[in-house]
């Protein structure tokens, strides 16, 4: 009996067309993070349970992989954030500070399987993790590496949206609403999703008094240019030590991010980010495609005081973001916005319509030394099958050896686009190829 | 309460130093199948308990990391081929044969920790799968792949050994052995660990008489070139179809080898190779360090005729090798032979001794700009500290902007190595770092 091979819902799987490119948006994260100078780390797929639900909760605690393996409670890494704090105190001694690590790799929650949601994917993520302080220029330098790593991608049209934490936690504390800041931070997180009228409705459902609500809204719709915005928070003259240390620090990191020359279309402060999580401290960043809104937000992050409390009393503050890659891509895939150009391994297939392979493996390991990708094809099919084969690879040259080729020590290089082909000596055959 | 921060044993976890030489390591591998125009493909950690164990049994299945999440059996992969025979089957309509693949990722395997074992571990396979039949081509194909891959990875002492299990098969089937052939083959894949004897002793276990046993080891242990044991094994005259399939199969691989202009010390016919896998059923492969013997073999694989015969009832022969890159790389690190130069992900790092940073940044964008990896140091502490850290993350320059560079337009570039350093404007530091 045979089993029915399949792949679990929730779980992505590309064709090697599709993966090509998938891979090509990974590398061109991983280039522009290391460009500005993070380091790789790879920590385990499993880890102790208890170590890995330190802090986790709620939502959190559901979704995970937990099993036993001997006498092991284990359980599946959610995110990379938990497991880099482990890292951070595990190697406290062995590492540099500001600790700048990135790591992109997959990470697993088993959420009931619907469109656009994943149960395995990766994330893409680069922190910053200072060893008792770290300074505020570092929350802009983050705008920095966002920029150019979504330019790197293939974006123009993009804005990274940035607020600080302080300022809305400082607020709640005016308002004497202390005791549901979590709450109403993830309520005002939604806004973008549900609409205002629906934020309003939520916060009337925690019992807060329309007055409260009104001063709220009211905030997060201070309108106007970046400067214009931080002129009407100085304004609004709230005495809380928080509140005017948030504006403090949304100020200097505008301040840095115009010194870095990014494109004031690229950027703006919006008050209404808020970000789900609890434990951002400071700047929150969100970043979105403007042609492509319905995607969310792409890359988004922040500041923390304390990446691990739970571990250590050692304070450790950092501000890192993230992208979730499987999801931006299965997006851009469906959007059919990405380059179609990206889909072949080999820049050449090499066949040979002779019974003599040797010329063609000859041929195409001259090629190969020239650092340009090259397939051979073996089998004893029709000249037909062979330039599908290339065809369906999206293999954008055919090079042909036969009687004639082999006699000339030449090769006939065929263009699979415009179907132009061409007798031609080995090394201007490389020419073209490596044009 | 602080949870103790921990990895669990069997799991390598790397500090950056390390994983900046394990990642060049990889990426190598990847370029070198990449090279020869392998195609990506990116399966599932996770899967059906079912699908994963269709053709498992023994210490694989005890090895095995399974659990339930909801009403699902799930299970983590413990190779890439099962996962490859899944995936070939379940979008053969798509794909194209001959399909060369490689897969690097993670598998698991719950083993019993002990040194130079891992948990997590990962590989690094290419196969490549025909639709129906797959010419033999392809087998000596693979030796110049694995020859290519090693050489990249930094090696040039090494020897690919290869067989054909339908000389062993044939011989077994001459001494009427067919029925002990699996548990024969394990016994003399070990013969490199354990000696002769032990082998000797292992098959009278098995109860096989004195004078088959002779037989078995007078003919693993033919020797002379390799034209020499293919000679002698044709002198051997049995009459057995399979045996004489298994000489023919390796004269053709053996002289397309030649033909590849593979080095004959890289390469020799070696009868004593089995592999313990019992689906290979013609030419297998391991590869060995000559100068590391004790790593055993580095990089081995085999044909095999039914890639996917648990799932499917067509026939996919396929030909693919492995490299353990974990345990490859552990080895290497031990013995100290990993090249010292790949330690730092920054070329540059970008120090400013006065309060402005944002000469600082400028210079690291332009620096960036000309395609190099920059780091920049932006805390407030002590030039000393600003070195360690570029000592400490082996960073080989230093760009220092004080007062006088900043008002000259220059930066003073430091050779972390030789501490030489010297005042240039940044376009002859850029040339500098360029190198």
């Amino acid at each position: 009996m045979k089993i029915e091979p399949r792949t679990l819902p929730g779980f992505m799987e590309l064709l090697p067309n599709e993966q090509i490119k998938f891979n090509n948006m990974m590398e061109k994260i991983k280039k522009s993070y290391e460009k500005f100078g993070f380091l790789p780390i790879d920590t385990p797929i499993i880890e102790m349970a208890d170590v890995l639900l330190a802090k986790a909760g709620g939502e959190t605690e559901k979704q995970i992989y937990r099993f036993n393996k001997g006498e092991n409670d284990l359980a599946l890494r959610f995110d990379l954030t938990v497991p880099l704090a482990k890292y951070v105190c595990e190697y406290y001694n062995d590492l540099s500070f500001p600790f700048k690590r990135y790591q992109i790799g997959k990470v697993y929650r088993g959420e009931r399987p619907q469109k656009g949601r994943y149960r395995e994917f990766y994330q893409c993520d680069i922190d910053i993790i200072g060893d008792g302080e770290l300074s505020i220029i570092n929350d802009a330098q983050m705008c920095l590496v966002i920029y150019n790593t979504i330019k790197e991608i293939g974006f123009d049209n993009f804005t990274i949206k940035i607020n600080n934490r302080k300022l809305l936690n400082g607020l709640f504390s005016q308002l004497d609403l202390n005791n549901k800041s979590v709450e109403v931070l993830r309520i005002i997180d939604k806004i973008e999703k549900i609409g205002k009228e629906n934020v309003i409705k939520c916060l009337k459902d925690l019992n807060i008094e329309d007055k409260k609500i009104n001063e709220i809204i009211e905030f997060i719709e201070i309108k106007g240019t970046t400067d214009e915005k931080l002129e009407k928070l100085k304004n609004l003259n709230f005495e809380d030590e928080l509140f005017n240390t948030g504006i403090e620090e949304l100020e200097q990191v505008v301040n840095c991010i115009k010194i870095f020359d990014i494109p004031n279309s690229n950027f703006m402060v919006d008050l209404t980010i808020a970000r789900g999580l609890d434990y951002y401290t400071g700047t929150v960043y969100e970043t979105f495609l403007n042609d492509y809104r319905e995607l969310g937000s792409i890359c988004s992050g922040g500041r923390y005081d304390n990446l691990a409390e739970f571990y250590t009393d050692k304070k450790l503050p950092g501000v890192g973001v993230s992208i979730g890659l499987t999801r931006l891509f299965s997006k851009l895939s469906e959007l059919n916005i990405l380059n179609e150009k990206e889909q072949a391994i080999s820049k050449v297939l090499v066949v040979s319509i002779t019974d003599n392979i040797n010329i063609a493996f000859d041929v195409a390991n001259k090629i190969r030394e020239a650092g340009i990708n090259t397939d051979i094809y073996l089998e004893n099919k029709k000249i037909k099958a062979k330039f599908k084969y290339a065809d369906r690879l999206k293999i954008p040259y055919v090079a042909i050896i036969g009687e004639e080729e082999e006699k000339n020590r030449t090769v006939t290089l065929k263009n699979m686009e415009t179907g132009e082909q061409k007798e031609l000596n080995l090394d201007d055959a490389i020419d073209i190829l490596k044009n």
